[in-house]
């Protein structure tokens, strides 16, 4: 918890002692009244909640989900709090407390480090989030690794509740971030306002945390799922949970400007590219995109519906594979 | 949650797809009904508990702390667990529940991941952990970070509670585990049941969780922590927390019949080798090694006494650097 660095690695270049440099990483962490004990000792330690309790956990490795060179150390910091709250929003939950693993490498200055944590410290304060203790480690690649726990909602949105019927919505755009990644990996060519907009999607997404909340007060409450890996993955893993299919028409999935001034009419990013952090979810008919977009205070649009069956039918026939669609084969 | 395996590495070597990964490592985890809800869905849900939850967050990195050909890929998956467990038995507490970050790195067979697993669902059904959630990712290392949950008894032991007077007890002996470590880096030569013994100590560590748990109802409740990066740095963890200093005495420091006839009376890896996971407490005097010892169900022995002051006197006139002591660099 935050002040072992174990490990019997090489010395680590130009970093202070392990115990200056947890001092310096943990400096001025945000804490609200529910956290007991903060980093320091053995455990942190929580208030009993009224809630029940909600725990995820993710991760970031350079190399595979970023590159020190594209953004900067706190959107880094940040955007390993806001992958996390992405999926507390996606049950409805209100975000509490979080621990994080730092895999450090050599050749990782202190300043990085630094910025890093000022990154994730002011992030975790936008959200209400108290970062409640940590450890450090030596490796060979950069990582930070984050449990983040969160109160449950009275009735979560669940993967498994859609039901034959519902209507399927999702928030925001989606497949920004999926190209903003291709701009910064060199794989697409974009200029301008486009090019800006696409990478910030990517280096600083939001996570749907108030729209997660709304959600979860609809009764029926909604199934739900962020979507990381991909609108139709992601889509697959509610029809797996729930048991059902779905019709999409791909014309009324929200696609951005610069998406289309970059990619024109070239959905596949739409559809499978990843690292949106949107919500998807499931409703039972009678809500309108403008009444969701207004009470969710994001826009919200329908782009299909939830069938029987097993299958997702795209609208005007594009094959669809989602059965052994695997994110860490088909991207790269 | 263990559904997830972002990134956009190279394809992994022999590896099914990540769905069907998951399905395989999540098979048969134990579950208690504290948890509503574990893998499969974006947080797993946790039941509301009457204590206050006690958190740490612990990692295991391939070359760092752990060497696949050393042991049994179960060895490894117990281990992550045992890590993390002895924070929990530091605190006092009963453990609950965990999610686990795999970084898995080409060339790791799926064999040894599923073994892995398996050694970690026994030894958490043995400790009463329900294993709720997970994350899998790429990456060059393979690591095992995984955030612990436990119910906090009701007067917790913390680092900041050692009191002049206070007497300084261990439990179990020191030096094995950072011994067997040696021996299996070939730093070191032993041979017969010695090897055997002081391998086994670091391979298959245990976490004083009943120790823990009788310590916390000792009134006033003992200062207590893990003996995780050796005896000296984490009695000096105690010792600036509570703003004081202790004497030592070395010769009473408990030390196994196989690290004696492996390293004589060379107390090196016993003051400082770490990775031991037995408790180090103070508590007011009256209390006998042999009483704690029966009390505690583990042998117990007196080291010496907490003073005024912040350094640490070892009897003999032993030098000590407790400040700036690393292990990170003096260990290699």
């Amino acid at each position: 918890m935050l002040d072992k660095r174990r490990g019997r690695s090489r010395k680590s270049d130009g970093l202070p002692g392990e115990f200056e440099l947890i001092a310096r990483l943990v400096a001025r962490l945000p804490q609200s009244p529910r956290t007991i004990l903060g980093p320091g000792d053995d455990c942190a330690i929580l208030a009993r909640s009224p809630s029940r309790t909600l725990v995820t956990i993710d991760s970031m490795v350079e190399g595979v989900h970023f590159n020190l060179r594209w953004g900067t150390p706190e959107q880094l910091g940040a955007r390993a709090l806001t992958v996390n709250l992405s999926d507390i929003a996606a049950m409805g939950g209100m975000p509490t407390a979080c621990v994080v693993n730092l895999a450090v490498r050599p050749g990782v200055a202190m300043r990085i480090l630094d910025r890093l944590y000022a990154g994730l410290r002011r992030a975790a304060r936008r959200s209400g989030v108290d970062v409640i203790g940590g450890n450090i480690t030596s490796a060979r690649q950069l990582s930070i690794t984050m449990a983040l726990l969160g109160d449950a909602p009275a009735r979560p949105l669940l993967r498994s509740g859609a039901r034959p019927g519902d209507e399927i919505f999702v928030t925001g755009t989606l497949g920004d971030a999926a190209l903003g990644w291709r701009i910064l990996a060199g794989k697409v060519r974009a200029t301008g306002a486009p090019r800006r907009d696409l990478i910030a999607r990517y280096l600083a997404p939001t996570a749907r945390l108030f729209a997660g909340q709304c959600l979860a007060r609809l009764r029926p409450v909604p199934a739900a799922i962020d979507i990381s890996d991909g609108l139709l993955q992601d889509l697959g893993h509610i029809l797996d949970r729930s048991g059902v299919g779905a019709e999409i028409d791909p014309e009324s999935i929200p696609v951005s400007k610069a998406y289309r001034r970059v990619m024109g009419s070239d959905l596949a990013l739409v559809l499978g590219g990843g690292e949106d952090y949107e919500l998807l979810f499931c409703a039972r008919p009678g809500h309108s995109g403008r009444e969701l977009s207004r009470l969710l205070r994001v826009p919200t649009r329908r782009i299909g519906r939830i069938v029987r069956g097993r299958d997702v039918h795209l609208k005007g026939g594009m094959p669809v594979r989602i059965r052994g669609w695997d994110q860490l084969r088909t991207r790269s």
